[in-house]
């Protein structure tokens, strides 16, 4: 049976693992100032050629998006996203838990585009009764999205060009965002850095066991930071748990793989493991993109070049797929389709999509 | 330099960080349904003899009280503690950013006192304007205390019949429960499990590298709770990462050392690693305090039977003592002298303790 | 100037405020046990045909929405409406501020359709990622809508149908219930008392200075709703000031109009204050729609039967109107034309919809 | 049966209802924008002698705190307070419901001392855990307070002065205002405008209907309050059912009440209705004070200058005196006696105190 059910049904990157073997009799600080922490925050400033970063961990997704969120905005004001964004479909009401509306345009193949944005935005300011609606407070998207589709660096640069005309924090929710990275052609940590006000680095599906690490990348993060996590739950006591993780991810792929050895599509000499792990799911995804539509004559369900795969499968196939392969129903499409997602990850190996490749042609 | 600054300063043990190893390559469930919880569920429902407990896996303390009493609690409701519980001082509001209040009252050595308790809902519910103030909803306690004291048995149990004449549910904070269960001679889990009606093992502080189980030994869980979770920022999508631990804390301590050899402070034969580890770390307190207060002479700042030692240091002393160990002054005792905390946990080897009896006597 | 801009825009109904000099000298109970709330009471228990009703009096609109909704909802459900009601456009996100998001469908002339609500929970309990969506927990109607249409009586029937088999109280939002009771052909307040689980009966745009009327028609409002309305900044210390006024609204308006006179509109011979100000106000928004539609030939922008009209103006005309009437700008309909509101209610006198009649003729 | 319950269980002063006669029949702008909020407004910024006051008018006072609380604090700030405040405990945790601690010290005769304020400050952030507990953001103090107590002008500056060394707004609550001015022998309006950041006018419990005028004197309200206050449920669309009301209690007493006559008390020739409604009051209540002290022979709870009066009660005296007046137990003293509380108020009249002189004499 091959998985492909999602990017967080496995455990953690061997290099991640091995990394807390070895830094496991240090005693450190905690709260946050640890030396694995430090550490990985030098290495992510450095990826992200942004010297004057301001970096924290969190535990988890959702936890990012709620906590950042209230700290970018005023009380009294919403976040701007697209309809289909994780934080308005899929968080249980985490942002509106905080006091926040979602005010959500309609997406464009998952995507919030930069027109729509700037219209929403004229709407509002030119209305009479802005006052009693929700005030827009930050703008949030997602990279890669929640269907697999990229912001192109042009799209990334007009929502940037808007957030600016109407002094709105950008923020980037980047849970795949190592398979958004390495599946874009134009898209670059540094380039991201610049654009964003804050961006999140997903390590859940990304390679760790948990943890996410929120980039202020101009520095600029909110005053008490510290506290408002706390006063979030979101607080790591032991915070190295995640240092450690984010310190092996964004080592040199090469330093920290020597033990693995053949990573065949690694990318350029000394990116880190983080890149390198996106690349290696991302160059399996477009594998099984080819088998699926080539070979297979699926149609795709939205045209996505990262990890997350979504194919219109008859009804009729779907149990036949189900004996070798895990996978999740998406959504109907007809009466007799289903687009259905299949999901690559940094545990998904050549062996695997090579068996699917010979049980399916 | 001894470091006993914290019971979180330091990694995993040995055994919980092997059986990530271990269970790295299986694909699991993910969102709390994983094979590795559902061990670890049946585990602690064993060790608790509750066999009807519902348990969720959370990532820190301080999201655990919140989310726990924000679900516990109605919306207008409030939450009854002593005034040096860690939810009224040291968790930066996260209660009262959920909208609940935290009704505290003078604490005895740390702890809150069943004729207090029962006084303060006499008075509350003979008050004419009580609709006007915030109605009780729960009753909040640690074990061991924040000062490192225990609630005896009949303590426990009067509060507990407190909690009943008002149908207050009791939640217990047992962020150092291994200490406290170790330190303790007449309180047990499964007596526990019989007079709370919800309270968390924590793991943080007791050789996890993160995680508390959130334990409703009677059922009974609040409705939606995977939903509730969520919405604090609270579910782990790979969620194995607390379950994976909390199986290996809850896995018979003979089995799980065997590989370690010298644990020999060793409870009862079959006991779970999380018991084996408070032992360990109070054996070790108690010669820190022998060494401290019977050799050094210096006073108890409050009689602890766990793993937090108070002890009173003349300020002349301090910087004599920070060159062998770290720890954490407390507060001022007078214009001479310091409440100091040292803190021993799993990690705190038998040969440091011997160190430092050397080094001071 | 006849100022046609709101229902807001005015004073009390000269019968309301005499009621407050005929009962100044009285001592009364404060926080809604004064004896004036408790006859406003009786008398709108008659009026609804529900003589288990339990009713609450707060001071405004947005007030009413939040604290009854949130008391409705578990604090993880949201509230589902149409995307054009007041709750998801208007109030400021006050609904958001307790916690709840507002699940906005798409509105069908401002109204919620039952077929779309149906749809829309198909959806949601059908989905296997439910859980980390919002539970839909009420669902939210006004009558009239904002846009002045009205439920037929099948249309209310068809969605508390829906809303029976999902286990859903429905909720009026009734700011303009007097114009929308006046208006409709087959809706009566009994009905209402029977299909809703709770609604409110609007002061503030409907004769009063302040103040709304909350119903729930079969008893069964949430516990400790006085703590709760205080809890969320809405129990009025005086609360005659709201009672007052709704015993006038509720008495018997041959009675109460004796000293007027010339209410040549009236209904029924026994009917409240509250329907006869409702008729008042219809007839008049019903010459004005004449005026506009059938002499002017204006457009209407929408099909409304009830106190607010909305006509699509040239924009060329906006100035020439602005001489004589005061109304509002809704929306640009196209580059030429705007969506204009005229609203009238109990305190347009026909003597001004007759000058506007010369004026525009 | 003379009622001394509270002062909220009668109407309005005459002069008040009168003037909603008398403006009855304008239109005006709404949300605040209406003329006699704008005049009201004119009125106060002069009786305050601060010309940049900017005001708000609400509805009551639990909502004022709450909301001007909110609007004060970050949403990780705590409010500072006595613990006999209303905040901390006759308004339904409301101030918790907005997610703020409330930050409660000792009170000494009901009133914050500003030496224990400032050695709490200074304790706060001299601890090296201050990130983990909530960060205090402003002072709260009631002017009288709920014992009826008066800071003098002296503890007032003191109050002040430590504010201001630890930059927090202090945010005085007047729900008594009108009686504590009278009373005091040397804090004036013009005095608290100084002194304060913000502090509100109570209307409910001295004159009006219902409203209070919250009054930033210096200016500088917080962004956005319009829309926040309408978040919180407290913007009233007919903003001029507390505009009207405080035009009436600020316009000069000698022209507001050339129709009674009188009104013997009479401050200052020219000084608003709102003063001489508080001097009316005090001078009955220290009548009162006279009968129950050196006549009857009772001993004062507290030493109270302002309209609410605490005595000590025999027990068996209490079905006597409940025969002629209406007061309330507030609470036992010890086995035999009971402080209990009687208020005077605009609405108490001479001949009600001269008749109890003779009925208890």
């Amino acid at each position: 049976m091959i998985h492909l059910e999602s990017d967080y049904n496995n455990g953690a990157h061997e290099v991640v693992l091995r990394h807390f073997f070895q830094t496991n009799a240090e005693r450190t600080q905690s709260y946050g100032d640890d030396c694995f922490s430090q550490e990985a925050r030098r290495l992510i400033r450095e990826a992200c050629a942004a010297p004057d970063a301001e970096i924290f961990f969190l535990a988890g997704g959702t936890q990012t998006n709620a906590t950042i969120l209230d700290c970018l905005l005023q009380p009294y004001e919403g976040v701007l996203c697209c309809d289909t964004a994780h934080i308005n479909v899929h968080e249980s009401g985490a942002v509106e838990f905080t006091g926040h509306k979602v005010l959500a345009l309609p997406a464009r193949e998952g995507k919030l585009a930069a027109g729509d944005l700037r219209a929403w935005l004229e709407g509002y300011f030119a209305d009479g009764t802005a006052e009693h609606m929700v005030r827009p407070g930050a703008v949030y998207i997602t990279f890669p999205t929640e269907l697999g589709t990229l912001y192109s660096a042009a799209e990334l640069r007009d929502i940037h060009s808007v957030c600016t005309d109407y002094q709105l924090p950008l923020y980037v929710d980047g849970a795949r965002m190592a398979y958004g990275l390495a599946a874009s052609t134009d898209v670059t940590l540094p380039f991201l850095a610049q654009i964003a006000d804050v961006f999140y680095l997903g390590g859940t599906k990304c390679g760790a066991l948990c943890g996410e690490a929120v980039v202020f990348p101009h520095g600029a993060a909110p005053a008490h930071m510290l506290s408002r996590i706390k006063q979030h739950g979101a607080l790591l006591a032991k915070s190295r748990v995640v240092g450690v993780q984010f310190q092996a991810l964004f080592s040199p792929a090469e330093d920290s793989l020597v033990a693995d050895g053949a990573e065949e599509e690694r990318v350029a000499e000394c990116s880190p493991l983080y890149l390198s792990i996106g690349c290696h799911a991302v160059n399996l995804a477009m594998r099984l993109r080819r088998l699926f539509v080539d070979h297979l004559g699926y149609c795709p369900f939205i045209d996505s070049p990262t990890n997350q795969q979504f194919f219109v499968i008859p009804n009729d196939d779907l149990e036949g797929l189900r004996r070798h392969i895990g996978f999740e129903a998406w959504c109907p499409v007809d009466a007799t389709h289903t687009a259905c997602r299949f999901v690559t990850s940094w545990a998904t190996t050549e062996e695997e999509i090579a068996t699917l490749e010979q049980l399916l042609s």
